[in-house]
């Protein structure tokens, strides 16, 4: 079968690989459509590091070295359903939750899989790829999405990152900052709109912001490099400030900014990569206001009730997806594009 | 009535000054008892700083400027009613919750008080202290104690503090971690105790473990200087980590520590003030474990089961009792024997 093999830095290769069999347990997709995401840009402009093995050490729980099949935020329709899997059907529209864990250490047992000693990635660290004509998956990873079209379905991998950070703040209601309008931060804009927030969006691109003001997923856009962000706030909160701030950008000065213009007991939570370690004043920006700073990394138990807010229409998945290409065009059309266009691109998802 | 005046740095005087009169809504109290603070330390050795007024700009909310009535943490008994108040009798043993705050400011409004904009406390900013032979407070800073002894009544502001801060860490049982184990890191571990956590106490000090210890309110000591903390709270927890740590110790190395001891979704609570900022990165020390930073501040709606604890026997205040002295001693039996002392010393109380 046809696949996207990924080897290393810069280098993806279409290759014809052996399709993968059905297992008791499993289920065998036809991958329908794959989202781009940071991780696979990273990948191919960074070169391999974990959770991706290397050439030569592989990852503990796939076993597999480089080269791997790429894909970890996709759809599909179940081809095969194996033996002992209850709740899955031939014919299915589904999505993949793509990981592997462990199921020992202390976090699996506790039910936070995310947070697994060992964690893996379909997609990045092997077990293969949405980027293929067929994958083979663990029933427990397989998601049935009724009725929500493939397309869409695809943004549910990072709409579920998106609903685990907004539920890990633990902040129910109220007016919520967004800094940062890329994809992670424009689906917590739509989770917290879903939910009934009054969602500030603050951004410095221009397309960022006018893509977070017509997917209506903004009640508010702010530019911080023009606009006064805690006037914006104050505004809307009768001077008391945000209940709730998501930090998108991963920037030093977005975790400032945000801090100061929360409420006293408001809550930041990063939802974001940090490349640096960022400068706290504890007891100015947090101690003397009883604020709270939080962070989360992808999602335990997240998938069905992201599915759910974008089958009942809360959240449109819809105006997200800004291209779609074919597999052969992966790297100029997709990781060479995302890059030179990113203010303008949200998800390109490409089929096989 | 005599006194103990605030006049600035190295400045206290026993003073006789003008006694206080009885107002609607207020009670005049006797204080019998004051614990000495790190505030009043601070104040002593380091002269004049918010919320203290100076000698020419006045107190926002006491419109006083220096010299101030001291002490902040005490009891007392009723000794007078004004009209209007009800609830409080003539002969009750009381405490003070010792703030002033503007009542309209937006955390006011939202019950924060604590996080008031222009937040006083009595025996600082002015309004009397409990360091003079009778106090006038409005009847709503007043708490009845029922039959707490008067001496360890005295503390219930401190607990008060201590209870916040373990409330506000939203954790509520399972195994927590304390950093330092001066007077609020014993409290702290006091109510945590109380409430049936299995409680681990880390400190240098070794008269300090040693109070930890012999109080009860750790169930395991710990010097992070020679022992492995991270392997005695794997023993005690499964290797999963702590639930939730909390830094009174103000130290950036506490800081890494006890977020390193933490389990997947653990929280640090910091309830100490942190003089300079701390590095935090936040994708390795937060993100990828789901785990949460938070502080507070003071107390806000905290007293009453502050003196519960301490009447129903589950918090023990006296053994934090380490001194008795009057007023007229309070520099060198109290400002300074504290500082000269401090790993031996809790509570010095000071009485009229």
């Amino acid at each position: 079968m046809k696949a996207a093999m990924y080897y290393g830095k810069e280098d993806v290769r279409i290759e014809q690989i052996e399709e993968p069999q059905l297992r008791p347990g499993t289920v065998k997709i036809a991958p329908a459509f794959n989202g781009i995401c940071g991780s696979d840009l990273h990948l191919f402009h960074d070169g391999p590091m974990p959770p991706a093995p290397s050439d030569t050490d592989p990852h503990p729980l796939s076993g597999e070295t480089l080269p791997v099949v790429m894909g970890h935020e996709f759809s599909g329709v179940v081809e095969e359903v194996g033996e002992g899997v209850e709740g899955l059907a031939v014919g299915d529209s589904v999505v993949v939750e793509p990981l592997m864990v462990d199921g020992t250490c202390p976090a699996c047992k506790a039910g936070a899989y995310n947070l697994c000693e060992q964690m893996g990635f379909i997609g990045i660290s092997g077990l293969g790829g949405g980027l293929s004509e067929h994958i083979v998956v663990e029933s427990r990873w397989v998601h049935p999405v009724g009725d929500l079209p493939l397309d869409q379905a695809a943004l549910i991998e990072p709409l579920s990152v998106a609903l685990h950070a907004v539920k890990h703040s633990g902040v129910e209601s109220g007016t919520a900052v967004v800094g940062g309008a890329g994809p992670i931060g424009l689906l917590v804009a739509a989770v917290l709109k879903a939910k009934g927030f009054t969602v500030i969006v603050s951004e410095m691109s221009t397309a960022r912001r006018e893509k977070a003001a017509s997917t209506g997923v903004a009640d508010v856009v702010v530019d911080p490099a023009n606009d006064d962000l805690a006037a914006v706030v104050a505004e809307h909160t009768g001077g008391a400030g945000a209940d709730v701030a998501f930090d998108a950008a991963g920037v030093a000065v977005v975790v400032e900014q945000l801090l100061s213009v929360l409420r006293g007991g408001g809550r930041l939570e990063v939802v974001a990569i940090h490349v640096k370690p960022v400068q706290l004043d504890i007891t100015a920006q947090l101690t003397m206001q009883d604020r709270v700073l939080g962070s989360s990394i992808g999602y335990a138990n997240d998938h069905e009730e992201a599915i759910e807010l974008a089958r009942s229409g809360k959240v449109d998945l819809a105006p997200f997806i800004t291209g779609r290409i074919t597999v052969d065009d992966i790297v100029e059309q997709g990781f060479t594009r995302l890059i030179e266009n990113k203010d303008h691109e949200v998800k390109i998802l490409v089929s096989m």
